[in-house]
């Protein structure tokens, strides 16, 4: 069950491989750390979410034979329901696949795409499907990562809009088509490093504002 | 000059007290860590907010002679220019005063803050004037600051809403009266110490969205 609009997630999976609890958690917090935790629709957290894996064992097949092709089936599955609550969530029109790379370390790129997925003048702008790359350098550089505007180059759909801290020539009717597709990827590249982090977020619109504001809890 | 509507502050101050440059700067540091540096609209920082106090010297009379009653006026205009700022904010319609109390720093009492004027689902209760205090505990909750809920108790208005936790009974129509106005107080205290701050921010309304979707920079 998924209903973001109660800001609650209830994630259960089911699977018949034989596997002892602790190899099971292994998997499940790495998949985890990539899919469910690296989404955000309003960047408030929930009080009670929840991802449950079973596993009967009734397959009998040790985790240890298939372990690769276990791990990427279970990569799949919660990359797919993480992208459903996003595009699920509350007045959302537009799914942003935000890639924050050549950084220098995992953690840096998940901070800078969270400051980026927070920023209210980012989200409106996607709203308005509105290739506003001055919002994401002002989102980038108020994360807190001391970074050169120059290191930053910004992607908007098929496009280049900021190259090396300065701004592109680009086909700005393309980039507000791209954006205003149900789905679109905005990427950014840091020159810092090598590593990298993928990020699902989301539009702010008024529906969504209407939505939270008309109802008491 | 206030026009937060592009998202910058430019505040020029004049004074004719005599005094030296490190002096003034000392005056009014201390001041914008209490007023302008205790606002949000929506969470986003500006690129190129500007506060000069500058000082011409012509009364003859010496800082040291009057530095209470200077610092005192100073205190007071720049918290009246901070205020105007957020009430001028875009989409505006309540002021919230929040006060953060009994914290065992100012710093944390200030981060739990910043929690709670950057929460979505908060700012969109207050567009709605709805005395949800559940969105409050949750924010404070998020703030990364290890608390105890029991430890909480939020006022809304004049009333007590939640104590040590624990939901009271309260007048749910005047504590809407209350946040129905342009300014409503949101008290917290936290038995945690001596320390407080007290942080002024805005609901978040659908016209804020739209202002921000529908204009390209």
């Amino acid at each position: 069950m998924i209903h973001p609009q109660l800001a609650t997630m209830l994630v259960y999976l089911f699977t018949d491989v034989m596997v002892t609890p602790p190899e099971l958690k292994q998997c499940l917090w790495a998949v985890c750390d990539e899919t469910f935790n690296c989404i955000s629709v309003d960047g408030d957290t929930s009080t009670n979410d929840t991802v449950l894996l079973m596993a009967s064992g009734q397959s009998k097949i040790r985790l240890g034979a298939v372990k690769n092709k276990f791990q990427a089936a279970l990569r799949q599955v919660c990359g797919s329901l993480a992208e459903q609550i996003v595009s699920d969530g509350e007045g959302v029109r537009h799914v942003i696949r935000l890639s924050v790379e050549q950084t220098r370390s995992r953690e840096e790129a998940l901070h800078i795409a969270r400051s980026i997925a927070r920023s209210l003048l980012v989200k409106t702008a996607w709203a308005g499907a509105d290739p506003n790359w001055g919002r994401i350098l002002a989102a980038i550089g108020a994360s807190g990562v001391r970074i050169d505007p120059k290191e930053v180059t910004i992607f908007i759909g098929r496009q280049v809009v900021c190259r090396r801290g300065v701004a592109c020539a680009f086909d700005e009717a393309a980039a507000h088509r791209d954006l205003a597709q149900p789905a679109c990827d905005v990427r950014i590249t840091l020159q810092r490093g090598r590593a990298s982090a993928a990020f699902l977020t989301t539009d702010l619109t008024a529906e969504y504002v209407r939505i939270n504001a008309d109802y008491s809890t």
